[in-house]
């Protein structure tokens, strides 16, 4: 693995995913799950939950970049543009370094047909 | 709402818990779900994915403090130490911030006992 390795993996977020998400999670933010609520607000309607995108970015970096057996040290997150149901969330992951001790930075950035949703920066312990 | 303002709240992590989580975001590295490969890594033996924990804080943030409509802007996040099938995890919000334009900076810990096991900072657009 070195610098500029990259992958990408698509995400289809359903109703299904936000009960799945908030069935582990916990979070019923009435922002996800209460549209007349969510009508209100400054998104006009329901929105994913924002970590439920920092999901998708670990699956990534678990399954395809670097792979089974990574160990997240840290990550910062970005929420940029919201995600809603019915949406396709692509998530890139890109290595930006990698050190002698096998920890390595990654940029994590995640998109809605062309707009930024996340971005931020992760760092993990190479398997 | 003001600067020391505080919430709490425990999560039972199950073996519920980590399918929930993966049906969601499709993260199945090994390490969560393979108990053989899990024992072979620095760990020795299976624990949760650290998003899951970061889901936890988003729970308290958007039921508790500040609560329903809470938009995230942004999150860091160090994973401290493994969280495992079977522990309670206590997570904390403390208000650090809260400026003219409604945005807040929030303190965001997980503890499983007394050992830390996510710290971070969240910045929040108030409801």
């Amino acid at each position: 693995m070195q610098a500029g390795d990259r992958a990408e993996r698509e995400f289809h977020v359903s109703e299904q995913t936000l009960e799945d998400f908030a069935a582990a999670c916990g979070d019923r933010n009435p922002l996800h799950f209460d549209e007349e609520f969510a009508a209100s607000t400054r998104f006009g309607g329901r929105i994913a939950h924002g970590m439920l995108t920092a999901g998708f970015i670990s699956a990534v970096i678990g399954n395809d970049l670097p792979g089974a057996g990574t160990v997240y040290l840290g990550q910062d997150l970005q929420f940029c543009a919201p995600v809603r149901v019915g949406d396709h969330v692509r998530c890139e992951v890109t290595v930006a370094e990698v050190d002698a001790r096998g920890r390595a930075t990654l940029e994590t950035r995640a998109w809605v047909g062309e707009t930024l949703v996340v971005d931020g920066t992760a760092r993990v312990l190479l398997p």
